[in-house]
């Protein structure tokens, strides 16, 4: 149902200091005001249930002055240049040439997500700027929702404004105090770092420390962190700042005034230091406050998803949630390589014949192996099998700039594309593409048609891509605007293709996946893999569902059985900081339609009973119930699958033990259930103890309590089954 | 026939300073020295029948220092770098490793060309060089031809010199006096300036005028000039610099050291200012020295195509020359437009609806007028007609930095592609397509495979490409490796599709199209559009033929008849700068396969007899023979038709009156020919008195001479026909 009702349309006549506009969400726990101030800038704030959120902070933009060339219809040499005279100041100056007010409640369903069923429900204010000198016009869109705020700037077909370059876009977030953080450094080139939990006030000395080596990464600031950033107020507050339908406009970095504690937008620039390149009619993406007294209610909230637009793919049915193993953990702990060879280090794609080139014997994605995940995945009802280093390149396919780097439909010698696709076809598996760009952006659009193509012909569904190392062409940056639409472009003629896409370093998501539901997870943030290039702390999958999953789905990889990575590869001196019933939990606390077995089927084969877990559990639902949550603590959720009504639970806790106290009322009325559940065994600890975890079966139902004990770098996991009395015969009660 | 003789192989065993290398042409004319100076700087000079053309100058290159990143089978977080610590300089510290010489000579037949036969025959030093303490390896190579000298760098495979980045090109070309230039100031994004002549010392002061203002520009240097660069030494020498060969590389500028007269090679950067991408095995392009002490000669030079490969593409039969109108002259001079409507000063492709658009009613490309173009190309033997501003999205294609500007298969509602298709079909009449990018690479990229299958599905086999504005991606110029690698990139991609390529204000050719004749014309200087922005210097046809032609044709649009453009357009105040007759030597002088008829089909009607040379005359050519030439002041060419033996001879003048003298004993011997002799009349003058032309037929034969008046701007043009003595009678003799 789709309901909007414009409450109120004011024209206002005083061209001075106008009066302030407020807001309430339809609950009336958040309200807002809008205000100018006394030289016409305009400006915003947000309470919640009465506490300040954002105090009043700026809106607007510098824009850059350039004498513009003439523009309709002048030849390739027209000398004729009008000089457009563009001021640069669009931050004051400004009346309000009116207002308007509307009411918005809605429900969508998605085609997969945490819930069945999304309520889209806000109050709207609407203030048209007239800006005094130059007679342009902005838009500034605010939605309020009871979970939090998001506004946006919009600006209509007019005279003085059509293109425009943004210099700086000056959107402030006035904090109420020194909050606590929950952030990673702002950067124009990688999202991986660690978190840091630490005072506002803290952020500039702890920065140098926080900006920890990356193969790609450019820093700006030493106050800079980026969204989505989680904090905590010292009255109780949880505020999470993002942005929601990031298209076609630079990544949003906030800079942080440290002595005042207001932030301020910091957009990623192009290769010239440009940052944004805009024509009218456009808007830019929403900036969103999330807020809650219940940091459970951060996790719940779907407004950035209800922020973006509905989806354009009409029939979704070919996207498919999917869970997944793949020739992958292997290399990234390095027991084998996505190369095949020690002959070529200088490789040209075409040229250079590997059918003469002597193997280094250790290439991870051979026919053998890639038949054995192939096997392991059918055995054990996964839907589909990643093979990573499959295509011809990898031999020097990083660090070097080098443009043509991949052709993405040629395989090594070892690699039978046909035979594995009939191979897999034959054991009811899916095939997942990788495609690795190496941050050749040019050279994956050249031929993204054919590798595309090359996917339908061979029976791939769903396409893993990344973007390693620093981005060609030279000069742009991961989060900038060039290659934000580059990564919306293959979003979107993969949709063409039917393909669904899990694209690595790419950037973060902001929902999106609503209006392109075939983006089925991203990476964006620092991932498992990183437990083998030195690990992540331990607390680190309590802050993601705070930070990184606000803007959709993450490829976690989890489910890492053994932590010792030494036992894989000798030389791999790193450990994975979690036990192995975090490693389970993980399945329900990062939220992903798409969601992998990472570890090495030999890893699962030592430990069935727990792998059973990681077998049974769903990857779409029809429900979701926030249990317990505080970031970097801990995060509690229960799922009922969609379709069948099953429930799973899974707990993660922080760098201490704790215990978990929670009513299990979300299970359905009425109902027994057997709970299987998967838990830390005394003594377990992620480092010293990580794979001590033990196994019971008990029965609840929808009243029953538990208090489970939770490792540090620990946690549980449970899977619910509705029993009758004769299965649940024997078993405890809880 | 291809002819490889290795004459010698000399391994040195002194490492300290090498004797030098001497090399001599085919003929003995030129001889070439190569050798280390006491620093380990390789070097070479040059010399033209004793007299110095390049005085000793140095070689090299500066790269870009960096740590490398580690680089085999690294993750996307492989922590580890290795410190790659490339030193910088690759111009000094050398010895000679080893130094082999061959002679080469063999004969190919261009696929379409001023010859029929290309004799390619040189001596060639390869200087096998080490550089100490590096372990680096460097090849230079040398291709001595009677005609000039080419060189490039070779880098094979090696150690310690696999992927690297060139931060400057220091190849050195010292003049041995303070010559006389044809030149234009040398820039990222234009070739497009008039030219100047004056001595190397007086460059400097002139330069400020001499950049005129342009789209799109960015010049470098006070000294700073483009190649093909044109000199006269006072002793009598013709002396071109240029390249060859230059494929994914930025072009090469020169910059001169006034004092010293010695110019180095500029490299175009890149978005971050590096100047090359290298992987080894690897070369340059081909730097050239053209040198006679005979401006004919440089003329009739074929020594830029023989240092390209040979043609790759395998069946030519598609290929072909063509004479052409279309719908373009009346947009350049303000007629007619582009653009379809008023109503959009923002276009936004898939979103604009045309259909409900005013049309301003002066679009050029509508069904009518385009039929008309198609009649009179039928009525009158015209291969093509091109029609520009046939697509969407030409209200605001320009000056925007617009991404999405053009997407190359929407017509405007009143341009029926299937309906002038089988329009043009019933008539015998090939469409041209017209591809105007405004500069959007990507956005060109992205369309390509579609834009070519349209222009397949709908008849077009030729494309005119167009360039203009600034580059996107931001940052990059049009002559900047990432941006060459582009329209190499779309010639061989049209190969594919079998379609010929006329690029405009992509880069100047360097003899590419003899690798891939696809590409049958450029644009890539100032061509007869600026006669309508204002107008080019009445001596400019004379230096064009040794400037930019060196590198191939030119799709220079002659054929204007009507040089008061305010005739077509009162708002134009434009002079065209020629004389008619000269516009009809153009189709001789500015050798291409593909020629315009550029004027309107009423101004053609006007001046029937006139028109009837540009009927008659060929557009390839089985033999050419330039009987005079000298820069700035005039080309007089002959040349016989492929095929029909028939004869054209073309005459440019310069700035003043002078007379032609020329012997036709180029003519078939023992044959008569009745000579149409299109020629400027008495008082013609390019500005006062352009189209006083006088039309006279006269019998000639291989002993005949001719002396012609050729009025200031002007020319004269000459079709030989074969005849009996029938025919001949009553005609004068010469």
């Amino acid at each position: 149902m789709n309901k909007l009702v414009i409450i109120a349309c004011v024209l206002l006549s005083c061209m001075g200091a106008a009066k302030a506009q407020d807001l309430k969400s339809p609950n009336g726990r958040l309200s807002m005001r809008f205000s100018l101030e006394k030289d016409g800038s305009p400006s915003y704030s947000l309470s919640y249930k009465g506490k300040p959120v954002i105090k009043p902070s700026k809106m607007g933009f510098e824009l850059k002055t350039k004498t513009a060339d003439a523009a309709s219809g002048g030849s390739d040499a027209n000398m004729e240049q009008k000089t457009a005279n563009l001021q640069g100041s669009l931050h004051n100056n400004f009346t309000v040439a009116g207002t308007k007010t509307a009411a918005f409640n809605e429900t969508w369903n998605p085609v997969w997500g945490e819930v069945k069923t999304i309520r889209n429900h806000y109050n709207e204010l609407a203030v048209t700027l007239h800006q005094k000198g130059t007679a342009r016009q902005m838009v500034v869109r605010f939605r309020l929702f009871d979970d939090g705020l998001g506004f946006r700037y919009e600006f209509p077909t007019q005279k003085n404004l059509t293109y425009f370059v943004i210099k700086e876009e000056k959107t402030q977030f006035a904090m109420a105090g020194d909050h606590t953080a929950y952030w990673i450094a702002g950067d124009y080139d990688t999202q991986e770092y660690d978190y840091t939990t630490s005072k506002l006030s803290e952020i500039r000395g702890i920065m140098a420390k926080a900006v920890t080596a990356n193969i790609s990464q450019t820093p700006f600031s030493p106050t800079g962190v980026q969204t989505s950033l989680m904090m905590k107020s010292a009255d109780g507050l949880y505020i999470n700042l993002h942005e929601a339908a990031l298209i076609d406009y630079p990544v949003m970095h906030l800079n942080l005034d440290d002595r005042n504690f207001v932030f301020e937008s910091w957009l990623t620039p192009d290769a010239v230091g440009d940052k944004g390149y805009m024509q009218a009619p456009r808007s830019t993406p929403w900036r969103t406050v999330i807020v809650s007294d219940d940091a459970r209610d951060i996790l719940a909230s779907k407004m950035t998803y209800n922020l973006n637009e509905p989806s354009k793919i009409k029939d979704p049915s070919w996207i498919k949630p999917t869970k997944y193993v793949g020739v992958w953990w292997e290399m990234i702990t390095g027991m084998s390589n996505w190369s095949y060879t020690n002959d070529y280090p200088s490789v040209e794609l075409g040229v250079t014949d590997y059918t003469k080139a002597k193997p280094h014997g250790k290439h991870g994605a051979n026919n053998a192996n890639v038949k054995k995940y192939i096997d392991f995945a059918a055995k054990h009802g996964f839907d589909g099998v990643l093979v990573e280093g499959w295509n011809i390149g990898w031999e020097d396919w990083f660090g070097n700039s080098k443009d043509y780097v991949f052709d993405f439909v040629t395989p090594y010698p070892d690699f039978d594309v046909k035979e594995i696709r009939e191979y897999a076809k034959a054991k009811g598996v899916k095939m997942i593409m990788h495609h690795e760009t190496s941050s050749s952006v040019r050279n994956y659009e050249r031929h993204m048609d054919k590798a595309y193509q090359f996917m339908k012909d061979n029976g791939y569904d769903a396409v893993k891509s990344g973007y390693v190392g620093d981005i060609l062409p030279r000069g742009e940056n991961h989060y900038s605007q060039w290659i934000v639409n580059h990564y919306q472009y293959a979003i979107e003629k993969a949709a063409d293709y039917k393909i669904m896409v899990n694209a690595h370093e790419a950037v973060r998501p902001t929902g999106t996946a609503r209006t392109w539901p075939n983006l089925i997870s991203n990476e964006s943030a620092r991932g498992t893999e990183y437990q083998s290039f030195g690990g992540s702390k331990p607390n680190h999958v309590t802050v993601l569902p705070f930070t990184r999953l606000i803007g959709g789905p993450m490829d976690y990889t989890p489910g890492i059985f053994e932590m010792d990575l030494s036992k894989l590869n000798p030389d791999n001196k790193s450990h994975v900081n979690s036990t192995l019933a975090n490693q389970l939990a993980l399945y329900l606390t990062m939220y992903s339609p798409l969601q992998m077995a990472a570890d090495l089927p030999e890893n699962y084969d030592r430990f069935p009973d727990a792998f059973q877990f990681i077998k049974d559990v769903a990857v779409d639902w029809d429900d979701s119930n926030y249990l317990e949550a505080e970031p970097g603590e801990f995060v509690t959720v229960a799922r009922k699958a969609k379709g069948t009504g099953q429930w799973f639970l899974g707990s993660v806790g922080g760098n201490d033990a704790r215990t978990s106290n929670i009513r299990l009322d979300f299970l359905d009325k009425g109902k027994t259930y057997i709970a299987t559940i998967y838990a830390d065994a005394k003594g377990a600890h992620y480092k010293t103890n990580p794979q001590a975890y033990q196994i019971r079966k008990v029965v609840v139902n929808n009243k029953s309590k538990l208090s489970q004990w939770v490792a540090p770098g620990g946690g549980y996991a449970i899977s619910f089954v509705e029993a009758d009395k004769n299965q649940a015969k024997g078993l405890p009660r809880l």
